[in-house]
């Protein structure tokens, strides 16, 4: 079931049924090679699991690497939860965005957009974006797309996303310190922030709004920004994520500010996890407050209740809580008819 | 399982995994506030039941009402039904016709198509409609209409309309007194029939086609007749529903009869319940049997043998047979795959 944070189920409710484009968009920031600052992949391979995300959506295998990512502790990705629900209830097609990754994935047949985007670099160096150019290509490509379903589900895969939604929030001047979730369940604060006042740190107070993301963002927000403007309410997107997808809409509601401009915002929409809604070291609906357009966002209830596997309990244990359009994707699956125990089976037969 | 009245069973079965878009026809009609005449809903209240049942079909709550529309008896809307489906089976999409409603229902992003129509009067005094006019609303909305599914599946909710269809048919000259169906286990008869003898006594043997109808029937059977007309087979149509959309199609042949005209009717079919097929009190088939133009008409083998809840079982009790398009539900959940034991179990849950 889908349940509403704000705004109206109606939003949801009118794309029951429906089929949805699933847009991937993969990033890599080298934020996440600093050792520890995340457990979303393994450990020195990191930079590959947005690349094994892709490859496991679209195949049902991975093949720049041996086996599915998971974090140490052995959680596997959300990506999994993704492809369960593509199983039993297909997205009409899965395209993937290259936002600059280190391993283009190993997919054919499937749509790759390539922007010539490159890696960005770290933020607690200075992440060396052009902060304007990823945002236009952003929007240039949303005013251009053609949906050949009937709306659009954004998913994202960045490992060390969080930290750089973080610091974006807090370099745009949003109060959202506490407000960002993690894919540690003891999120790691010490490098974390570390990194974060690092990365502020080369603000100054006369940083221009395209100059302080060009510092402290990732590829994937300044795009998915951009597209979401090029969009222009013209299809239905639900936004598949939790608090870097948050910090996606922060960034469009500063743009829009600085321009003096408004966006219609009926046709878009947020979907997380119950992971993500409950979570106690975030807060997505302070995060949404924030902003000064409505925007209808949502979670869904879904949890391992119902299954027994160790590695999917942690899930509930909060060791991870969303990624790779986990609670949009999960949301298709309801709207599609498929039941918590057809997804967990699902999910279930995946991890065998 | 869909069984076959008339007419061919490849009709049904070349829809079989097809999406349909649900246009749901609301309409009140002032016949239903005569005391008794009705028990499709709350009593007083009878002119909510199509903006509830509208509210409840999209968004799974009702919003202009504290609940969902039941009988005295407790029987609940035959929405559940079609509810149900589109919860286990999503139609392509739900669009709301307002043929006239009282109270316009409370939903947002779903297509309501407007078209200035007020709700009619008791045909008691004289329905006062101007009969061509909606008639020629529902030509050029037909004509017009670009489906964006495969098929149509044409529903309605009017109270009372079983009465202002008897009314209606036999207005035309049917001979029909004994076929049509109510809401009732034991059809209110005496109340109904002299309602329908006051209608009849406003025509003289002069009226016209236009003139009578105006005087004896209500929106949603003027506008559905014009909507088959303007579709002129374009596209298929499952008229979901029993005596009501039989109707329907003796105004269409009328029509057709009085202009001299012919329609093909390949892509048209009737899908109604096996609760009106087996009805005693009415006789659906030999409504059909009155046109003048082949029609593939179909029930749906659905009772509520598998359930103990009470408030169901009261249906195959005949307490209430038909309506919101329950017959064309189940066969679309029939045709996408679902069971009698799916469909059984979700309406149960709905009733929860």
């Amino acid at each position: 079931m889908v349940k509403t944070i704000k705004g109206t189920s109606d939003f949801m409710e009118s794309l029951r049924g429906k089929n949805a484009t699933f847009l991937l968009a993969l990033s890599n920031t080298k934020t996440a090679d600093i050792a520890g600052i995340t457990q979303a992949g393994i450990a020195g391979k990191i930079y590959l699991t947005p690349t094994l995300d892709a490859e496991f959506i679209c195949s049902g295998s991975v093949r720049s690497l041996a086996e599915v990512a998971s974090t140490p502790k052995g959680v596997p990705t959300p990506a999994l939860i993704t492809r369960a629900v593509h199983l039993k209830s297909p997205y009409g097609r899965i395209e993937l965005l290259n936002l600059g990754l280190e391993v283009e994935p190993k997919i054919d047949y499937f749509k790759l957009h390539n922007f010539g985007i490159n890696p960005s670099n770290t933020i607690a160096l200075g992440a060396d974006i052009d902060a304007q150019s990823i945002f236009e290509k952003g929007l240039e490509f949303g005013q251009n797309y053609a949906c050949k379903d009937e709306y659009i589900i954004l998913a994202e895969s960045v490992p060390s996303g969080t930290t750089t939604a973080t610091a974006t929030a807090l370099g745009l001047g949003y109060k959202a310190e506490e407000y960002f979730s993690s894919s540690f369940k003891e999120s790691p604060t010490s490098i974390k922030e570390e990194v974060i006042k690092l990365a502020l740190a080369r603000l100054t107070k006369e940083s221009e709004l395209f100059e302080i993301l060009g510092k402290v963002s990732d590829n994937m927000l300044l795009f998915n920004a951009g597209f979401i403007l090029g969009i222009n309410n013209r299809i239905p997107i639900v936004l598949a994520g939790g608090t870097q997808m948050a910090c996606v809409l922060l960034i469009v509601n500063s743009i829009l500010k600085a321009m003096g401009g408004t966006m219609e915002t009926s046709n878009l929409g947020l979907c997380t996890t119950k992971w993500v809604y409950e979570d106690r070291s975030s807060d997505i609906t302070a995060l949404l407050d924030m902003l000064d357009f409505p925007l209808n966002s949502f979670y869904v209830d879904f949890d391992f209740s119902l299954s027994k596997h160790p590695a999917l309990k942690l899930y509930d244990d909060g060791e991870a809580k969303e990624g790779v359009g986990a609670g949009g994707a999960l949301a298709y699956g309801f709207l599609h008819g498929l039941s918590k125990e057809e997804i967990t089976k699902e999910i279930e037969r995946l991890l065998k």
